[in-house]
């Protein structure tokens, strides 16, 4: 069985995150219950102060630093959620943060990275450009660089796993949007050591299937990537995720955008929360298994809430 | 000095309040203090899982009853908030409520109280028509009948101004959105017996200015009620609330509701949170003060979240 990363080492790092943040709710909704004729709780990482669950492995990575290493700055791409964690978190600890993003990246984003006073760099047409010259500044320039998926973060946003076990222990399905795989990889870790019958379902979108198409062949697949989920955009896979993936993860679904627009509108009318595309593909998935679902407690985790109000206006436009 | 209700009847309260809520967070945000140039920080009240502040007034209200009150159930009038949290308060005390609203209240309202368990009753024109349904249904079923600014719920409520005064003991400036007034005197009465030099500010829409009239002039005075922020929309003012504000609140603004619309876009982009009206008035305020509060720890409450998803779709219109 997987071992590099356990259950120990997450709750070891929930000693570095509840020192700057505070478990977040996992609320029974029952209007959703009621739609998916089971029970349905949401975890609400959308209220973590930089509204996505990433900021946990943020604070982890910042507190294994020495102050050599803090001195020098840290170094990361992002096209969002990943970005403001690191931003936010190197605040916390006084560390310079360095985030290239690609030309075009949200400016909602861009904005909060900033506001958390991190250095941001526009650097190339995409996520790999953007890496690439991430890359190179930390090297030139002695930094740390902090690729999205590094053992660490996991560990630190596996936080929130520990978190659903201790509220809802008889949960028999956790259905998390799969990015670039440390909250699903995470959340497995926690769940399966506690009890090993718990389902976990990771999701992504039809159009942007590369972590899915991975996992179903054993073997790193890149695939298109034009979903309009940014949380859940992720064209090239990632090896350490997929290694835990393939031994952890109980099935994966992918939902098309449309249903996950449609899934999103009722998600913030029902919950009142803002909630990002990400997030709603969880519901959409659920819907789509509903029948297998049937009689069992469900979790769906909502990681972020950091949609666009340009997607926001649209997605009530003509209510 | 006011001392029917003191700090040690709030944190009382919060011996009940605790056993079912979680304390919101107290965030502060760059981009609005930069805005207006001191340091601003919000009361997520939008967090509880009514969404809003008063189910801490509902739950405590329900840790009071006798067993024989429990069995008859409780009834109340409301448009929105308050009925939520009766709502929601019951259902975990196991107890029914029965929530008189007006013809053509927000359906969205309605059906969360539906959600939570509440039988909803559909009477008459008004908030004042509803109330009279209510106050007789009661009558006739021996229930107890709860008003919107009773005494035991001030004393629940008032266990955010705790949170607040333990998250940041040298806050100056507490603005807080007026309705039928119980928010601002658990505020009041928990701020000023810790430190007077506090500030407490309370805010109504010029639209519907009875409770800001009230207030300025030391009665009881009626007004037109034409604002779209249902949870300062108080035509009718309270006398135990104004009894309080008399007293403990500092300064009382009026803000258009067009000014509210324009500062509510703003927190919803900048937050990631819905946030409703009401509470969009405080930063209203805050904006119209601005040369005041300079060099000043301010503090708005975000009272709740439940704004409608017309409102939230006509906000973002054509971003």
């Amino acid at each position: 069985m997987y071992d590099k990363i356990t259950i120990k080492d997450i709750i070891k790092a929930g000693q570095d995150v509840y020192k700057f943040l505070k478990p977040t709710p996992l609320r029974h909704y029952q209007i959703l219950s009621d739609m998916l004729e089971t029970d349905v709780w949401l975890k609400h990482e959308n209220h973590n102060p930089t509204c996505a669950f990433k900021v946990r492995g943020g604070i982890h990575l910042m507190s294994t630093l020495t102050e050599e290493q803090k001195s020098h700055g840290v170094y990361t791409a992002s096209t969002g959620n990943h970005g403001q964690s690191i931003a936010f978190s190197a605040r916390e600890f006084g560390v310079k943060a360095n985030v290239f993003v690609p030309k075009g990246a949200n400016p909602g984003k861009v904005e909060s990275m900033r506001a958390f006073g991190a250095n941001v760099e526009f650097y190339g047409d995409d996520f790999d450009q953007a890496r690439a010259g991430a890359l190179q500044a930390a090297q030139k320039n002695k930094g740390m660089f902090i690729g999205p998926t590094d053992d660490v973060l996991i560990k630190g946003v596996g936080t929130y796993g520990l978190e659903i076990m201790n509220d809802l222990p008889d949960v028999d399905v956790i259905i998390v949007p799969v990015g670039a795989g440390s909250g699903v990889c995470g959340t497995a870790i926690v769940a399966k050591s506690i009890n090993p019958k718990i389902k976990i379902i990771g999701v992504q979108s039809t159009q942007a299937p590369a972590q899915q198409l991975s996992w179903k062949n054993s073997k790193l697949i890149e695939a298109e990537n034009r979903t309009i989920a940014e949380g859940v955009a992720t064209g090239v896979p990632f090896m350490n995720t997929q290694e835990i993936m393939w031994e952890l993860v109980d099935d994966f679904v992918l939902v098309d955008d449309e249903e996950i627009i449609s899934a999103n509108k009722i998600l913030i009318e029902i919950t009142h929360n803002l909630i990002e595309e990400a997030s709603a593909a969880t519901f959409a998935a659920a819907l789509k298994l509903k029948s297998a679902l049937k009689g069992k407690k469900v979790v769906l985790v909502m990681s972020g809430g950091n949609i666009s109000m340009k997607n926001l206006s649209s997605l009530f436009s003509g209510v």
